[in-house]
Order: structure tokens, then sequence, then C-alpha cells
């Protein structure tokens, strides 16, 4: 999609959206910010994904019913708890539906809940209490950059995108907060991610763009193979760009979907270069499989394995772990044709030929290894379909974070 | 099983074995050992079970057209070099079982042959050619601890068991050695272990005990989630004990796969607890399933959750990471009711009923998980099934031996 204008403002570039992030007292440390409110001036279309984690928030149970109608406005969401495994997790997340509809004069059925942190800790909601109507008296147009610190948990980086594109005619524009970082690797959904657009898109069209969308990017991504309890993708459309509103499939719709799968791939890379410890971002992408499935299932086991992980982390070219990992994935594949070649902005080295080595420079290895985006590039010679997963190195830092993470 | 008395010999502790282990060459050090034999002084039934992973060894290529007739009378194992992705594997796995038939005196046909170490370097037959009349001049009663060594990769202790039980009202003997540490999560097999036993017993009731026990065995342990291209268990049964020949099922056949069951969990908490790195055993015993199958999916999903394993590492009691890891496992459960505790030598501490926390001492909680052995007890109050699984916590040595395996 050439025609994408990235431009600054996250969440709040789209006509009609402004944004806040506070500290409000969830967590201990004072400099981390940990409430974000997102509103939009009217009602929107709005569609959402969720974790398929039997286990799953309280948030999700309040936002899952709030959004039966397709129609939000705001979004409310703290870092620090996930108010999940609580006996009163559904009725505090409701208490900040309401909360939050208070302070901005909007029905309390409009507001999207969500919360990430520790699991099975009772969220106090006094700080909640006092900090939404803090946080609603500092919504702006300039809020996008301290909503999307407001959801970090042990991320490093804020992500946020916004860019334009014109659509039936008239200038769009989308815009997204992520956080990711631990307990990641998504399934139907991902971590927390919030999309704005000023497009005009009737619930059913966005939601139909999202659940396509995440298949190829959020759901396409792992940190350490597990599953958050809270993970969710929304997005809101408040039809303030006057397009022509997409109610059918259609130019339009694809170019709407093509611009969402733009933003959720750039969000997914953003959120595994930033995986907990991690040092380098890995992307593997297979080729030449008999189906997309295929494909997809033997790209997010190469990245999810722990040898292939490490391996990166310490530059070891040790292809017979991709080798291993395609092999035991489940993916409908024979594997015994693959090509393997390790590639990164330093160079590209070719490893393995119908399923056995070939010769190498270990030098070169270490060097293109050594970069800090490494590309792993696998084809199966069996058919046509390709796909591509998302991952980072696993590395001391990981250990070290996880091993304390709640104490 | 109350009546096996356990005995000093390994896998030659049964009547007419003999094994024996070596420094051949495969490896640089040369202070550790890389070559093991086994030999029975008469053929025997045998039975093996194998990694599913659609990348395999090329001794697994060998080793299954061997034992096709059901008969064996040796094993040749080395250490250092998996032989797997490589062009020539299986002629040189074919060269090992020939090389070791006329050094033994015996068939070709009758050598099992495995191999494990880095994946896609190709094998150099030289000090293996050398190795073999080496280690065969060294073969004697005494020689399973240097069998059981020469296995070893990254292990840090050499594992082997032997133990008598009567059956028939015969005295038998079985023995068994085992190797495990990294690329650790058996699907349908394990990581190299060689039973022998002199019980008479037909192939086809060998196979199906052996089949039948790695399931509640091997096929529970998880180091790293990453399932190796070589894992075998292979048993040998020469009959020298003389009992009535167990070629049916009934008493005698559940007393052998008792004893064989009995083993088989051993060696497996005995794999988990010197996993790469790990500092800890972690089992995870899931009572009150629906089904069997939904227990073991369930244990097997806690103890591979990276998550789960960094929390341990740290001896921090975050039991919403083992909610997490239920909901995601995919098994048949609600996980609305689940029941946590931890327990270790050190105490026990309740920290989830009804899905929800419990209050408990953080000092209390970290006393228990400080110990070297942590039993995970969850309740799901769902049924009556149970399944108990193996693993071991991820640690800083974890990501030092597998950054840097191969170079």
């Amino acid at each position: 999609m050439d025609e994408l204008k990235f431009i600054e403002g996250g969440v709040c570039a789209p006509l009609g959206f402004k944004a806040a992030g506070i500290h409000c007292g969830v967590r201990k440390n004072k400099s981390k910010k940990d409430l974000a409110l997102i509103l939009s001036e009217v009602p929107c279309a709005a569609a959402a994904v969720y974790t398929q984690n039997k286990v799953y928030g309280a948030p999700i149970t309040v936002t899952r019913a709030h959004l039966q109608n397709g129609v939000a406005q705001a979004v409310v969401c703290n870092s620090g708890n996930a108010n999940t495994c609580n006996a009163d997790g559904v009725e505090k997340a409701e208490a900040m539906a309401e909360l939050t509809a208070k302070a901005l004069g909007i029905r309390a059925e409009d507001v999207i809940v969500a919360s990430t942190g520790v699991i099975g800790q009772v969220l106090d909601l006094e700080p909640i209490a006092s900090g939404i109507p803090a946080a609603a008296a500092l919504l702006s147009g300039d809020g996008s950059a301290a909503a999307a610190e407001a959801i970090m948990t042990t991320d490093t980086v804020k992500k946020e995108i916004a860019a334009s594109f014109s659509l039936g005619g008239k200038t769009v524009t989308l815009g997204a907060i992520a956080k990711g970082s631990g307990m990641i690797h998504p399934n139907m959904a991902t971590m927390l991610s919030f999309f704005t657009t000023d497009a005009a898109i009737s619930p059913q069209m966005l939601q139909k763009a999202l659940s396509a969308v995440v298949q190829d990017s959020f759901n396409m991504i792992s940190i350490d193979g597990d599953s958050s309890t809270n993970d969710t993708v929304a997005v809101l459309a408040n039809g303030k760009a006057g397009n022509p509103p997409v109610e059918a499939p259609g130019a339009d719709f694809d170019r709407f979907c093509e611009a969402l799968a733009v933003f959720a791939k750039q969000l997914s890379r953003k959120i595994a270069k930033d995986g907990e410890g991690a040092t380098k971002l890995l992307e593997c992408e297979v080729k030449g499989a008999r189906t997309v499935e295929a494909a997809r299932t033997a790209a997010k086991a190469v990245i999810s394995s722990s040898l292939v992980k490490c391996a990166m982390f310490g530059a070891d070219a040790n292809w017979g772990r991709v080798l291993c990992a395609l092999g035991y994935s489940g993916a409908d594949t024979d594997a015994d044709k693959v090509e393997v070649a390790f590639v990164s902005k330093a160079g590209r080295v070719e490893v393995c030929r119908q399923s056995a080595g070939l010769p190498f420079s270990e030098e070169t290895a270490k060097q293109v290894l050594s970069a800090d985006e490494i590309h792993i590039a696998v084809d199966l010679h069996e058919g046509e379909a390709a796909a591509t997963a998302w991952g980072c190195d696993l590395t001391y830092d990981y250990v070290k974070i996880n091993g304390d993470y709640r104490t």
C-alpha cells in the first residue's frame, strides 16, 4: 500500500479523537503512568478481538457485552493489575466503565474496558476512581503518547502509529497504540492494541476487517509462548472523515483492510522487538508451503522455539534447530526439501538446502546474526503459500524479569 | 509396586548383558565419553518408540528397519553429533551397525543405532570405526555407568537404574540408562533411554508395554518445549530369567508394565531435574479433570510455560501464570473452579480456590518455592481423572548453554 502517509499523533491523529495517560496509583512507582483514556467526540462503530484463553480477564467479559451492539465511544485501560482471577473482577470492570461514562458524559455501555498487569491480585478501585476524572480533564489531541505510555507494563518503548490514505475520495486517518512485552503468544487476538479512525465504516465490516487482519499480524507474534488472559485489540471508527460509508465488501473495504494490515504488522514487529529481555527482532518467513495454514504453523514454531531463540541471542547459526522446529510444528510438510538462509542488514548466509547442511563461513554467519533484526528465510519447496511470524531472542534478561515480576 | 528391589548395575544388572562406554573422538573434549555399547549374550525380544518429529535422525530410519522383526542383540550410540539432516546420514548409521556387528560377531540387523548431539553436521565415521572395536574389547558386567556417561550431552549427572521383582515365580531384573537435558519435549517417545531385562516376553507384548508406559512418563516431560529429532526409547528382553514367557495380556504382563512404569517415571524425573540449566525439578499434578487427556494436556502446559518456569526459578508464587497456562492449554476444562497449591519438603501453601486468589504468607511461599523439588498441585474440580508432568525452571544457564551450544 504505497499511498499510506505516515504522520504523528497516534490515536489522536484521526479527526475527533482525544486521549490522555496519567499515573493514578495502581502502580507503586509514581514515575510510571498507569491509566489511559481515549475518547471520540461522537459514538463510533466499534469492533474487537480477544484472547482465546479460557481463563480471561473480567474486563473482557464487560467489553464483550458493551460491544454487542457494535457501538463505543471511549476506552479506559489501566496497567499494573490485570483484574483477572478475582472474585469481584466483573463488578470492578463495570465500575471502571461507569466512572468513565460519568466523567465523560457518555453511556457506560459505550466504554471499552481493559486491564493489564499481574493476574490474581484484587484491583484497588480507589486510585482509578480518582484517576478517571483527572485523566478526563487532561484529554487532548496531543494525548496519544501519554496513553501509549500508560498501557505499558514491562515494555521499554511506547508503540504508536498513525497514517492517512484516501478512501472513497476522502482523506481518512488511522491511528493506533499497542503494548506487548511478556505473556505474548496471541491466539485470535493479541495483547492490548487500540485503533482509532475517522473513516466511516459499519460495525459489521469493521469486525470483518479486524478479524481478517489479526491472523497474519498479531496472531503471528510470540514472545514466550504464553497466551495472555487479557489480550484485546479494539478499533473505533467515528466517520468524521466523511467518506462514503463502507458497508459492504468492495474496493473501499479492501483498501481499509490493507491499511489496517500494514498497521497491524508494524505494531506486531514493534511488540516482538520489545519482547521482555529481547535484544533482537526475529522474523521468520516460510514460503513454498502447501497451504497458508502450514506456512503460519511452521513460521510460528520457528520463532517460538526456545532453542532457536537462544541461538539467535548467541548469534549462533544453529540451523538444525530451525529444521527441528519445522519438524515438530505439526504443519503439513514433509520437511525434506527445506532451504534456510539467515538474512540481516549485515548480509545473507545460506545454511541449508534439501534439508541438509551447506558449507558456510562461520565468520559471515556471526556478522549476519549480530544485527538487531534477523530474518530467517525458509523455503519448503512444496507449494506456493507463505506466511511470516515475529518473535525475539531469549536472553538472561527475560529470565531476570520473569523470575521476580510480581514481588 | 512395593516389591521392586532396587539394585546397582544399570543395564548390566539383568542376566546376560554387558556394556561399555569410551571416548572415541566424535567429541573434541577427551574427558567426555562419546560412544556406548550394550550387548546381550543372546538375541532379544526388542521394542522401541521414537520421536514424532517429521525431521528425524538417520539412526531412527535404520533402527526402525532393524526392529521390524522384533529382535535385537546390541545397542550402539554416540553423543556429540546427532547424524540428522545429513545427506549421507542413513549410510553412516548403517555403517555403525555393520561395524558393531563385525566387532561383536552378531548380525547388523540386530543392532539398534542411536546418535545425539548437534544436528546438521556431517558425522565423521573414523573415530567411531576405531572406537567400536575398542569399546567391544571393554564390554563387561560393570560397564553400565560408562555407557550412561557416553550418551550424555549437556546432562550433568548420569542416569541409570536397576531393580529386581518376581514374575511367574522367577526373579527377573530390569535395568535402564537415559539421557535428556535439552530439546526435551518428547512426543510418543523421549530422548535416549535404553532398557534391558532378562524377562522372557514376546516382542509384541514388549512393544505394547513400552507404548503404554511412555504416555504417562517420558511423554509428560518438558525441558524447553522443543521435541528432538532423535528421541528413542528401546527395550531389550533376553529371557535369561527363565520366567514363563509373557506372550499375552494377563497378570504377568500387568506386573511387567508396572515395573516398566516405575522405571520410566523415575527416569523422567531424573531427566527433568537435570534439564539444561535447571536448578529445580517441577512436578505438576492435575486432578479432578474430566478426562485423562485433559489432565495430561493441562499438566504439560503448566510445566512448559516459560513464565511459570521463570517464576519457579525466582521462588515467586505467581499462581496467575499457572491459571493462564491451564486456560490456553487447549485442555477440556472451564477452568473456573481451579484450586492451586505449591508443595515442597519445606511445606505447603494454598494460593488459589474457585479460580480466585487466597490470602497467603509471602514468606512461607518463598520458603516452599526455594526447595529443589516443587510440586504444583492443581485440582480442576470437574471430574475424576489425573495426570502428572515433569519439567524444570528456566534459568540464566539455560540461555547461556543454548546461546552457544554449537560453536
